[in-house]
């Protein structure tokens, strides 16, 4: 969606429709006389953005509420995308949209308008930040799945939210249709948790699937992933943990109550991982993934994304591809798990859907000041972000092989107080070009680093060799 | 607790505490004025049962909330249990109970009190149905555990809330720890459910695990759980589903909107289930557990709670001795697991204490009248309860050897259109007392039963057999 003037363009507005009102001041009076005035009348709800999940969205709203309630409770009233005029024809066709909805290409049409409820769906930071802004500053509540905007400005929206009396929800921006937003939200916000670890990224867990199953190269997982679509062209995002961390900063907001920018967490890029790492992992009882990971210890909070090595038997290691699983680890309740659809548009959409339920009930009760989001009222930690976890360590070096290599590794090693748990070396190997594993006892990351520049600098080594963290 | 008369005992109150005062009447009112007042005031809570629960929230309570707000925004008040002026003293060496507080061995105190919130956990359908009854009438809001309660008389209760335009919250009272309730009521009520199946009951998992993995008998199972504190000196509820059952209930209300009474929902019991079922299970690929499962189709809910043959790889045949785990299917968002501590005090308190912090929090947002419980809003469902699933079964035998046996059985399945998938039988066994296991291709329940009582009343048979589904 391009960026758009202020000025409302009202040429586009279909003629019979109620045009739009500009309401910009006093928003909470606004809210609050509504909600005093006449709480049973139906909530007004505006979607911006008709992609994969706005329109799964909307079609399972007009088969289930909408259906159900005829209009009483809830009225889908403008549907917003660019072009929509042109491509309105093909969706209306596919799904049985209310004949009264204001479709538009034009967002302020919505700011602009009585809406109660705006879901925001088209992603990125811009225009979709000034769109969730101008929401909350208008008076309407806000339901997004829009994790990178949540990701960075989620504590300052909220609080925005929170001063205008109003809603912002983002169940829908981690893990798609696992409900674990809400769940850390709800039912485990008595708890203290100190930790939260996860498979976050669909893409990633199919490439290292189907690594792990074919035993292809990183390049041809890939470019099957892109084939059957559950890779973008550009997948730098995905693959490099762009994705991930944005994911692992919301669920430190709302589970750790830390308030992380998602840069300050170091992802490490699934593109270096081979089919020989499968081998070397399965040996170790292990397989990989991507794992993102967030650990509370005092004032710091340790937090990575990268391809880790796995047990096999383990949760993390028995998630299918387009699976999402988080384990929270809390002070009183212990360890959790959830397990879902990670992504799609139908698993999306009802985690949209059930934001919008929850916010509408709250405007039906009468309440027009909902005191804002729960992760508002308990007091945010901006803690020191560190990825010096303390683990078991997985070396996987490429060689030109001659006599003298592992004792002159174990030498460096040795010299940084590292402990070798053992050493793998398959066989059949061209010897111009040798993979082998060292594996680590447990020792800091901060610890392992200056013995990886060294032995990256070494002139049998082709190139620096692979690290990645065990996780028991 | 024993009944209490609903004259105050005032002797019993500590001199220097605020008496308590009379307000039977009039609730909505003085919620309602109570919030308008002033919304910034502590929210005042009495606690109701000093248990293993009871305590583990008050601790919890003291350690977190308390210690972080002071009294700011949340007040205990009350502390109400029989006998409590004799194990006050032994209970406050161990618990930093605010001293303010007021103990008290009359729940009658509470409801005429001023507090807020009652957190209710004495468990059991009286007199704890009176306390939550009068509290709710009382226009106090209610937290509790009671699955037999909600189980009962949840329907009826969550109207009795919204009437009195107060919350009744029990999430707690299903998997303990793990926030299935509070998810299902927020992040997957977007979604149309169809199913739901748990593993719900610690001490039958306990027990099953414990006889798969020693090969002992039944009996000796139970015993040593009973030694460990796993189960009770009367462990029926538990080892014959009623437990379970209350919980399935309690799922189908809050995910399924049906209410149904768990008596209409058959328990199978697992005392009939021996080392060499999981010999066989085994040789199957399987083990066996207590699962509790609902399934709506159309207007009948398909519910039963038993032990059942699981794959070994399933998620319910991983599940480890005191966790729960609950699976649900939607519509729209596909499966979703839950994995946790399924009792135990700290993750119980957890449930509560997270139901506390929301309903205390729309309270000190301002809003008396919160709309009761989301699930009242959604039309309940009041559907046929049937336990006709449709499955594979397991049939184990206990017969008298001799010549034809396999024949017989063969006949009489034959006759009741029942297919035979494999007939397994171990050597070692004598011959006077020799189990043996059929397996049925699928077949309905109500097609499975007369053949099993044509079955039960041949000569060569010791006892009925003992018959399981097989989940896949």
């Amino acid at each position: 969606m391009p960026k758009q003037k202020s000025s409302l363009p009202k040429s586009r507005l279909p003629k019979s429709k109620k045009p739009a009102k500009t309401v910009a001041s006093a928003p909470r009076e606004r809210s609050a006389a509504r909600a005093g005035a006449d709480p049973k009348a139906a909530c007004r709800v505006a979607l911006i953005g008709f992609g994969t999940v706005g329109r799964a969205v909307t079609r399972i709203l007009c088969e289930t509420v909408l259906a159900e309630n005829g209009n009483g409770s809830l009225r889908l009233t403008h549907i917003c995308n660019r072009n929509v005029e042109r491509k309105k024809q093909a969706w209306v066709s596919q799904i049985r949209v209310p004949s009264d909805v204001i479709w538009t290409d034009d967002f302020h049409v919505v700011l602009d308008s009585d809406v109660d409820i705006v879901i925001e769906l088209i992603g990125g930071l811009s225009p979709a930040g000034e769109i969730v802004r101008g929401a909350l500053e208008a008076g309407k509540s806000v339901i997004t799945a829009n994790k990178q905007l949540i990701a960075r400005h989620g504590p300052e929206l909220l609080q925005l939210a929170s001063a205008n009396g109003v809603r912002l929800e983002f169940g829908a921006s981690v893990a798609g249709g696992v409900p674990v937003l809400p769940a850390l939200r709800t039912g485990l916000c008595g708890d203290r948790l100190h930790g939260i670890a996860g498979i976050l990224n669909g893409t990633c867990n199919y490439i290292l699937s189907r690594i792990e199953s074919a035993r292809i190269p990183f390049s041809e997982a890939l470019e099957e992933a892109q084939a059957r679509g559950f890779a973008e062209a550009d997948a730098s995002e995905d693959l490099d943990g762009g994705d991930a961390r944005a994911k692992l900063a919301i669920l430190a907001l709302a589970g750790l109550q830390c308030h992380v920018a998602p840069e300050s967490i170091r992802a490490r890029s699934i593109r270096t991982v081979e089919a020989v790492d499968f081998d070397y992992a399965s040996e170790l009882g292990c397989t990989i993934r991507q794992i993102s990971r967030a650990d509370l210890k005092q004032d710091t909070l340790f937090a990575e994304v990268g391809p880790s090595l796995v047990p096999v038997s383990s949760p993390f290691g028995r998630v299918q591809s387009n699976q999402n699983l988080v384990l929270t680890s809390g002070k009183y309740g212990g360890d959790m798990a959830f397990l879902g659809a990670g992504a799609g548009g139908d698993p999306t959409a009802v985690a949209v859907i059930s934001d919008l339920m929850l916010v509408a009930q709250s405007l039906a009760g009468g309440n027009g000041r909902k005191g804002g989001a729960e992760v508002v009222t308990a007091a945010l930690l901006s803690p020191e972000t560190s990825c010096d976890f303390e683990t078991p360590w997985y070396l996987r070096f490429l060689v030109r092989d001659r006599p003298g290599i592992v004792a002159r590794l174990a030498q460096i090693l040795s010299a940084h107080q590292l402990n070798i748990d053992a050493v793998l070396q398959n066989p059949g190997f061209d010897k111009a070009s040798l993979p082998f594993v060292i594996t680590l006892e447990p020792c800091r990351d901060s610890q392992l680093q200056p013995a990886l520049q060294e032995m990256a600098a070494l002139d049998f080594t082709i190139r620096p060799c692979l690290w990645l963290p065990i996780l028991r």
